[in-house]
């Protein structure tokens, strides 16, 4: 048995990794505090769960088509249309089971062996990962520490583009960073695209977790509504991680390809769980609205925690449910040199679990600056509290 | 905005079009007799749907891990030991979101591009195009037209390969033609297998729809287990086609790339819809029984009607939910030529709608003989006896 040489070009999350450890660590006896991963530890609203289970009751068992049912696309495009105002249509919806298949299925769609594809770095593991299997070339691009926030570099971005540079990966409302674009980013990052006649993956996986202001769309942009595919999930409004179900939002002529490859790779998404999805886009909104409330809280909880910390400093994104705090002088006053030995002993000593830097994509010539990831979505308000007061204890003393 | 080139390799189920012309004659007020799909018109037993529906209210809404629930996987691995006479443990099993999914991932971790690939044809159609999309040469083998059964002909199988030679797809108990192998035939197949070192998609699906006697699967021969990956699905024996889930069964080190992609492609299944599968596994086996016996009696009545016209020899196949008659007799007395033609003329006429043979895959070169298919597993009794009288009527006037 041989396994496909190809293969050696698949990355992963390892970030579940740190999970595993983190597991051994509470099966040791010890008490941990779980920010490594963006799984959420808040229950599904109850009218979701009910409208799911009518629907299975009510024999919305048997497959439903590969584009999934019209009602969603159609309350789904009508969603996005009042966020971001765009004229979209039930032809530009197709159902996914969760976000993450609309990463797979745009490589799949829209990439040629060779075509370079721009990604965030440090950014979502999957990309990378896609593009290296399915035979393209990744090219990077970072974020700069800005006064409130960390922001993109255009410059930076258009440098990188050369004749075979053809798709760019855009997640603002970033995951890890909670990075998000102003209105000028966004528009000089969109006339970059034109100019370049790139085609888009806007992932707006965290575009309605968010505490202050109104979430802006790359695809709200003139021109770009036609070279952009979004990436829209349930799991975060809605609490459904578990349940798996997104959708990819675009053109038409590529959402007629995406559905070809529900095709091909798994029919449709599970049937009776787009009924809880249509009660969650139209039913009572006070679950998702205490899922903002509840994530604020913890955000609150968790910056000021950080800020604390002497040799940390913080940002306060206004979305996503991340931080990515500088912990460049902290690492060097406690001799740290190794974001692995740092992340091991802040478990080991206090129980406080984390994600680096080097978990979100292979570091950069000339990164000076020392960065860990926090996910407050996993972990209640009082043991954001407990945690970091451990790790502040250890970090100070 | 340009699509990526190798989406001319992509195949699709043109089964979906036949539904989509089936559903256009209902809405111009005439009546169908489904049988083109194998979606199934039976409910998933209550036990399985409170179970999923405790699982919810218990908050497994969060992810699981990208293998599946351990507890699904160990039930997993005991049920497939006592039917298949295996070793497997947990470490075989990962949980996939239908049975679909173990195509494209079995391709993925198996095929190089360029690598040939023995597949059925007629046979599932996402066979041909997931080798000939992920670059792979595809090599049909056929069925013969024996006795009381298609058979294998092994000697061609043979013949077929080269050293580029790597994989080979078996779909016993087959989709559509309702072959089954004999011992004998399974036993000189794991010969050429094991002969030529190939590694072998094990397709299951049907495994469990059965009306006599009992299921082989090639993966019980002598040094099969460590050449197989098993395709299983819970979509049938508990009629849960629109729950999407099912498992890929094989060596660990496979089942570790499975897992992988699992993680690149959809992060993990559904969690909460495992627990319905562990009551289907391990609760009260009268849903699956009566799953069983309503097909039981369906399939009677088909084969007898089909029988009944003059012109069409249909096998009385005991396993899977399809039959592949013999129809070059009543298509040349009724004066068609073409697949198509008879398809649409018997929607037209009598509102029975089917597959053909050309649904299944490309024709092979020589072939003299024509064949439609019956999926029955969407059709009550009833309406077959009405549904089959019509075309019976329509075909000897």
């Amino acid at each position: 048995m041989e396994l496909a040489k190809r293969l050696s070009k698949l990355g992963t999350e390892t970030a579940f990794a740190v999970s595993a450890e983190a597991a051994r660590h509470v099966a040791q006896g010890n008490r941990v505090y779980p920010f490594h991963l963006g799984d959420m530890n808040i229950k599904t609203p109850d009218n979701i769960i009910e409208a799911a289970y009518k629907a299975m009751k009510d024999g919305r068992t048997g497959y439903c088509p590969n584009y999934g049912i019209a009602k969603l696309r159609e309350l789904l495009a009508e969603d996005i249309n009042r966020s971001h105002g765009t004229d979209y249509t039930i032809d530009n919806v197709v159902i996914q089971p969760g976000g993450k298949p609309t990463i797979s299925k745009f490589f799949m769609a829209m990439m040629n062996a060779g075509d370079e594809v721009l990604y965030p770095n440090p950014g979502y593991p999957i990309y990378e990962s896609q593009i290296e299997f399915q035979g393209g070339i990744g090219l990077p691009y970072t974020y700069h520490e800005g006064k409130d926030n960390f922001e993109l570099d255009i410059d930076q971005i258009e440098k990188k583009i050369t004749p075979r540079t053809k798709l760019i990966v855009v997640n603002d409302l970033q995951n890890p960073m909670g990075a998000e674009a102003s209105q000028q980013e966004l528009e000089a990052l969109a006339d970059v695209i034109r100019r370049h006649s790139l085609f888009v993956l806007c992932d707006e996986a965290y575009f309605d977790i968010r505490y202050e202001g109104k979430s802006r769309s790359l695809a709200s942009l003139p021109g770009m509504v036609e070279r952009c595919l979004l990436l829209y999930t349930f799991s975060k409004k809605f609490a459904m991680t578990g349940w798996r179900l997104g959708a990819s939002i675009g053109p038409k002529e590529v959402i007629d390809v995406v559905a070809k490859l529900n095709v091909n790779d798994e029919s449709c998404s599970n049937h009776f769980i787009q009924y809880g999805a249509i009660e969650g886009l139209t039913g009572d909104q006070s679950g998702p609205r205490r899922i903002v409330e509840t994530l604020r809280e913890r955000r609150d909880m968790a910056v000021s925690m950080l800020n604390s910390i002497d040799g940390i400093r913080c940002f306060n994104p206004n979305a996503t449910f991340y931080l990515f705090p500088n912990v460049t002088d902290v690492m060097k006053r406690k001799k740290f040199n190794d974001y692995e030995q740092f992340r091991k002993a802040a478990l080991s000593e206090t129980g406080v679990s984390f994600c680096t830097r080097l978990h979100f994509g292979r570091p950069l010539p000339g990164e000076s600056q020392s960065y860990i990831r926090f996910a407050y979505s996993g972990i209640d308000v009082g043991d954001i509290e407990e945690g970091l007061t451990r790790l502040k204890e250890w970090l100070e003393s």
